[in-house]
């Protein structure tokens, strides 16, 4: 078993950047909850989480395994691990994967920066994955570098949109019942068939439900019904509720949980892990009006007509970028009337080069200049505005997708255009 | 109950444009597993569809029923029918919808060209839908338009890929067994919660299949078994399977479907409905060059590049875009080195609009000028150039996306960026 942690896994450390004002108090409710606050001045509880990623994803018919199948060009595990990283309250993150893929695994943490992550060697089955998982939490096992937790969420690595409500609620119950779970109502009818492939008999779709993760426990609970397993259930068990029940005589408290906690499975799930993932990126943007700006400036014009369609449109002449890309917004439209330079969107795109915001998600930035054709042509300012192609090639290497726009027009045409819009 | 048949019903008037010689081939092995080929001149399986389209959708978080939420701007059921419909053996397709929908369900008919479809009103359940569904067949039922099919497939509106050859599977399955559904196995594990809300016991999931659609049944086993339900399997039940089982002693055959049967019931399945449409109309696009062209044209070059990118690359001068057409491609790139008008680009579009090719799918069109802008400037050239905003408005009313892109270069830099590329 091999471990490994990148820098210190102290969970103040862990991506504060992009941990919001929710997390902060979703925090101080666990910490209400937990009873544990009252030690030490609101101590976070001692929570971790182990994510078994040791699948090779043969359902999704790519010979990649699906977990480190990319969305916008980032493997989807980097994004559990996100979901995860931002609940400031779970202390260390276990992640269980096979010896062949460790060191991409290394690899994507550096890259993306997580914080926080242990690896372990992943079993031949996903039970197994998980007690190699719990074994590097445990108190009993030689070499350990990591504290044991009160309570442990077991999770997937394929499933990205878990939040934290959700954690925290089966963390709580947990600690009541010794064991948690989300469910989902089924979508389909269960049936049992015969032997000869025929129907046997279908169960009451209302009396069931479909166990789903994220999971809770109490560590010495699953941890010890882990270690009396029979080597038929870590073969060929999947449910670590079933275990809990069968060698410790917990019952589980189920918790509802949202759609989004679905297992990527398919490669239509892909699809729509991309799809929720660029609405959510999409719905906020900011127009970057260059300084000669007037009452009836074009990046006014835009933002009206933005509001219709996106969430969040702002409009900066540069004074308060700093705070809006601390807010990772991830589209900004620059907008240039007067001049064939490009000033100010240089300008941004060292503040995004700085911020290290497009190292999540690819930030798209769009240099819109507007050209008077009637003007007297000149080849100069021509070749001053497809200089945007040498940026665009630089910035494209930390993520930043440049586009350049230009809009051609007599100059007597422009209000016209804006006036009807 | 409504009835009501836009035009002729018959099997071989409907949608031969869209059918494959996969479809022709799939039919021909229908007749001769039915059977019933030998009375007349293989003579098509009498086969029916119900499809019921009652619900609310009200998982989808959405306000439109699921069924009609668009998918590329073209409601979901459409998507369903058609899939339907490409099958030459499926004589009849009946859906129930509400009389709130009746409407809308007619103007879906009758905007994407929809043949041999029969409405009903919808019961409050699903089963009470396709009992209407299948009254519409019945021999007792007064005033009947349709024709007793021997074997009726139960199929849901938001299950828009299915596939010719699984339902030949399930009719002839249900020839020999009396009734037949499409299983898939389970993703998650199945459990049953106790009345407080816990874990009372897990199913083992290698034993349980997902029961999915779609079905198919002898009619008059279906039929009757539907006849013999209690109000309670009505108001409760949604599995047809059960009720053959339960009323007819019948057990059905369970036939293994593909990933691709999956029921939209959440946001993100729509997003992947849409992906996987957009996935499979945008692997086929045509490259039409100016007839002016020579043997370094850009658009061979064009079709080098896109080769790497896409499935099916066509490049034609003109001469064979009529049989392009015909073999739906939905994506076209006009290239036009010498000219500022679009003599070309305007002849493929009065041959789109004839096709009716856009009906089902918008169809994109690029239309690429090239202009050097070190050639003395021309505003009635750019007059011309800018006439594609027009066209672009005039051909969006038949599904057609006419996109224009200048090129615009000095005349030395041509040569140096293709060498490039």
């Amino acid at each position: 078993m091999e471990s490994w942690l990148p820098g210190s896994s102290g969970p103040a450390e862990v991506g504060p950047r992009l941990r919001g004002l929710r997390g902060a108090d979703l925090a101080a409710s666990a910490c209400l909850l937990s009873g544990a606050g009252a030690e030490a001045g609101c101590s976070a509880p001692a929570v971790a989480a182990v994510l078994p990623a040791g699948g090779s994803g043969e359902r999704m018919g790519v010979p990649t395994p699906k977990q480190f199948c990319p969305i916008l060009e980032r493997p989807l595990i980097s994004y559990t691990l996100q979901a995860l990283e931002r609940v400031s309250w779970i202390k260390d993150i276990v992640v269980a994967v096979t010896g062949e893929n460790m060191e991409a695994m290394k690899c994507i943490i550096q890259r993306y920066q997580h914080k926080g992550i242990s690896l372990v060697e992943s079993g031949v089955t996903r039970h197994r994955s998980i007690f190699n998982g719990l074994k590097a939490l445990a108190e009993d096992q030689p070499n350990r570098r990591l504290s044991k937790p009160e309570v442990v969420i077991i999770h997937d690595a394929v499933r990205p949109f878990v939040e934290e409500d959700v954690l925290l609620k089966l963390v709580t119950a947990a600690k009541e019942h010794g064991a948690a779970g989300a469910i989902r109502p089924l979508v389909s009818t269960v049936i049992s068939p015969s032997a000869d492939g025929c129907l046997d008999h279908s169960l009451e779709r209302a009396r069931h439900r479909a166990s789903e993760m994220p999971q809770a426990f109490l560590f010495d609970v699953i941890y010890e019904a882990y270690q009396q397993c029979s080597d038929y259930d870590l073969e060929f068990g999947t449910e670590c509720l079933h275990l809990a029940l069968k060698y410790c005589h917990i019952k589980a408290k189920l918790i509802e949980g949202s759609p989004d906690l679905w297992k990527v499975t398919y490669k239509r799930d892909l699809y729509a892990a991309e799809s929720i993932i660029k609405e959510r990126i999409s719905q906020q943007i900011c127009v970057v009006m260059d300084t000669k700006e007037d009452e009836e400036h074009v990046g006014h014009r835009l933002e009206e007509m933005l509001k219709n369609e996106l969430n969040h449109v702002k409009v900066t002449s540069g004074r308060d970028l700093q705070q809006i890309i601390l807010e990772e917004c991830y589209n900004f439209v620059c907008v240039n009337v007067m001049t064939s330079d490009f000033e100010e969107t240089q300008k941004l795109l060292n503040m995004l080069e700085e911020s290290n915001l497009s190292i999540l998600y690819p930030v798209v930035v769009i240099s819109v200049q507007f050209l008077d054709y009637e003007s007297e042509p000149s080849g100069q300012k021509m070749e001053n505005l497809m200089r945007i192609r040498e940026f665009a090639k630089e910035v494209k290497k930390t993520n930043i997708l440049l586009y350049g726009l230009l809009v051609y027009y007599p100059q007597v045409c422009v209000s016209q255009w804006l006036a009807k819009q």
